[in-house]
């Protein structure tokens, strides 16, 4: 067997253990009795033990170094280049301090739940300074150019860098706070008393979400759709996708467009190369570019006045309590706009006012520029910048997220780029078939999907994020695109001058 | 680390790994999506192999080597009495047999599919002769005292041999066969017009027969209940038990008595030893004894009188159409006894006879008695002695079970042992509890499954299975119970003299 046979088929051995913990994770999420959980542990424990030793044996690193010298095509190239970063990541960190991370994440979870429900900051404060430590100290192994950050922004975005968030979210934010407060001040509000006067059983949101999502192309002989406490989409692979929803039957919106969010997440893993199944080149290629794809079918397709134009007479079949609803109503009601308290609620031009300020956050805590202590008022503070409201309480504010209690420091960040590079990705679309509004009015949204196929998924991680951002676009990420999606959708919903 | 210790940590990771398989193994028959297969495939490969690989360690040899002339206490040897027969099992086959025994099974499995479709045995008589040929191989690598045979028994239930079986299962066949025939010319016949007549809902079957699972003692916490096409039992642990079942809308007790049976499966893993989980100690002995615990609950109280005195108030609530059903109605309807065609099928007094059929075909085949060529004439034959009916084809015939294409010789007695082992286990109860039956008459089983964790379940694979017998009953296996049960309680049914 070529050097190079020899690491893929290693590689592919390693993507069958991670998809074996990818059922486990699932099930643990979904089916899993109370009871299992001990066990549950144990063994998700084994499978990450095994992938990590395999993936460390210096052999791996022997063939990686054999090969980087060799005559390479691009794919083989492209492979090689994602393997050595996961080796190099998986290598650099000191198995003291694995094992550390892996301890003390589990006990600072314990302590963030408990201090959420009490309410209490102080209590999560000493865990989270570890934490941020930890993540430290594996930022200076990882190593960086420029900013400390930049090395826990590659985790999740590769790539990623503090100089280029700072110019992305500058020109959002610049954008984003004036139109929120020009909507907040607009007396065109949208009508949500069928909302109120209705209840949505939860049969009847399951039908018309399994609908939109068969609709729009997620292919249910080789995925499901379950139910759990917070929505996901994992599995075991291309061919065994499942993604979770939730009810609330007072509210019908938030399971629809969870659905169509995780289909979106669904569909790229649908539609990856079954050729390189296994390999870097058969995977997604990072956080941000997975929730472009999610964010696309959610709210640039799901939100849009198109998409209404066709679903709403079904919509009217499956709760025939909402009356004689119209376009305009149900399009200005899933267009709500209003500044909140909790991230995971909020609508499409608030949201990412929320992860700038977990930016901010993030960056001044890792260079030091504020204390864990002083996080809430620091955090309070960012609210009333960005979103002209102050939480009451930390359980509220600083503590509503579990991302830090789990050491995920530079993951927010990726929750926005996934909002930029849709609504590039969707520009893109629209130069080179421009009557997809028609066809999505129509319910015609296969030829969206095939240009996703086309552009995004087939090529896994063949590219780096930006790249492929600028292959599928002709352009790097840029926030111009959102911010003109953005201005258009709402000065018009909004009736904004 | 002492090497018992540096033992029990092998295996205890080897324990993690088979549940992995188990949970694997549930969902692919529960909620996998077809299209998950192939990697499905690749994934329980990869485990088995893995598992196979740790099992057959040269260091798994010497730890026991080294500890078999320590001075052990008796938990310990049973643990390494255990440990050595896999360890054994596992190491005397070579590789090469090994992998020829799972490639031709997944071909003969297919092979059997079709044949058994196309009702046409000749196609399936050359891969038969292969797998017949390879478990033959296999036996002879294992070894045996007298017959080769032999040594396929115990892969199943350790200990059972061929001179033990003919025991057996002459005297029961001289018992049962007279039975059954004085049974088919009773002219007391069960009312089934209750079951013609009204249509059981599967909802109304799911709901009750959950209800009788708890009522038992099936530990919903640590356990769960779903559907597939073939109902079984397993799950990943003591603590994470997975059973299944199936809904039949015009019959109602194929689901009630296979919740029953699986429950009882289900509650033998449920009181497992936690102290030794993950070790022999800690695991069930043998398939015999497992399915003494399903046939226990399922027939010898689920189709008892007793149990129809509690449960009749709830069934007619559910199911309010079939009416004013009496107890002498239903609990001769659940006791109806035909000689039949399918083994799965079969009822508890002819159920055994279709074993025995299975016995005398193994034995004759592996001994070279009969040819496989022969086996339509010699199966049909074997049906008219036991039962006095002939198949009509060999898809009603020899082709019916799975078993001989996954290449398991020596497997169906362990069904039969089931049988008296539970019988044996019910009479020792009864000298225990002799108010046991009017106690099941109020719903009130607990003390019966008391009994049956406090001398079986708790003591996992201390003892060989003919010892564990003898120290829950005071007797080694016999057909002697059995026979006494079957008689008394169809001679009361049938108005037998």
């Amino acid at each position: 067997m070529s050097n190079y046979n020899e690491l893929i088929s290693r590689v592919k051995e390693l993507s069958v253990i991670e998809s074996i913990g990818g059922l486990l994770a699932w099930d643990q999420e979904t089916f899993m009795p109370p009871k299992g959980a001990q066990l549950r542990s144990e063994s998700l424990a084994y499978l990450s033990k095994t992938a990590h030793s395999a993936l460390i044996n210096p052999e791996m690193g022997s063939l990686l170094d054999s090969l980087e010298n060799d005559n390479l095509t691009d794919i083989e190239s492209a492979n090689i280049r994602e393997i050595r970063r996961s080796y190099d990541k998986a290598t650099k960190l000191p198995t003291s301090l694995v094992e550390e991370m892996a301890r003390h994440k589990s006990h600072a979870l314990q302590i963030w739940q408990k201090a959420r429900a009490e309410n209490d900051f102080t209590q999560f404060a000493p865990a989270l300074e570890k934490n941020l430590d930890l993540a430290c100290q594996a930022a200076e192994h990882y190593g960086y150019e420029e900013n400390i950050y930049d090395a826990m922004l590659d985790i999740y975005e590769q790539g990623m860098t503090v100089s280029q968030l700072d110019l992305l979210f500058a020109g959002l934010r610049k954008e984003i706070v004036p139109l929120v407060k020009a909507i907040g001040e607009s007396t065109s509000k949208p009508d949500l008393t069928f909302l109120k006067s209705t209840s949505f059983s939860e049969e009847g949101q399951r039908d018309f979400s399994l609908r939109v999502a068969k609709a729009i192309g997620f292919d249910f002989e080789g995925g499901r759709m379950d139910t759990s406490t917070h929505p996901f989409c994992s599995g075991a692979g291309p061919d065994d996708v499942r993604f979770t929803t939730r009810y609330d039957e007072s509210f019908p919106f938030g399971c629809l467009y969870g659905v169509m969010h995780e289909t979106g997440h669904g569909l790229y893993e649908q539609g990856l190369s079954r050729e390189h199944e296994g390999t870097p080149l058969g995977k997604a290629v990072s956080l941000g570019v997975h929730e472009s794809q999610s964010r696309l079918w959610e709210n640039v397709v799901g939100r849009s006045r198109e998409f209404w134009n066709h679903w709403l007479s079904d919509f009217c079949e499956v709760f025939p309590d909402v009356g004689d609803l119209d376009l305009d109503t149900i399009h200005c009601a899933v267009n709500n706009v209003e500044p909140s308290l909790i991230r995971v609620e909020a609508d499409e031009a608030t949201y990412n006012l929320h992860i700038m300020i977990r930016y901010e956050v993030e960056k001044a805590l890792v260079n030091g520029n504020v204390k864990v202590n002083d996080l809430p008022q620091f955090w309070n503070s960012q609210m009333e910048n960005y979103l002209g409201i102050t939480p009451p309480d930390d359980a509220q504010g600083v503590l509503q997220d579990i991302h830090w209690s789990m050491g995920a420091f530079g993951y927010f960040p990726t929750y926005t780029l996934g909002n930029l590079y849709a609504s590039q990705l969707w520009e893109a679309t629209l130069r080179d078939i421009p009557d997809l509004p028609s066809l999505i009015s129509r319910g015609e949204t296969q030829p969206l999907l095939d240009w996703m196929r086309t552009n995004i998924h087939i090529h896994g991680s063949r590219w780096e994020p930006d790249d492929l951002i600028l292959q599928a676009t002709g352009e790097k990420p840029s926030s111009d695109a959102f911010i003109r999606y953005l201005k258009q959708k709402f000065q018009h919903l909004y009736n904004l001058s």
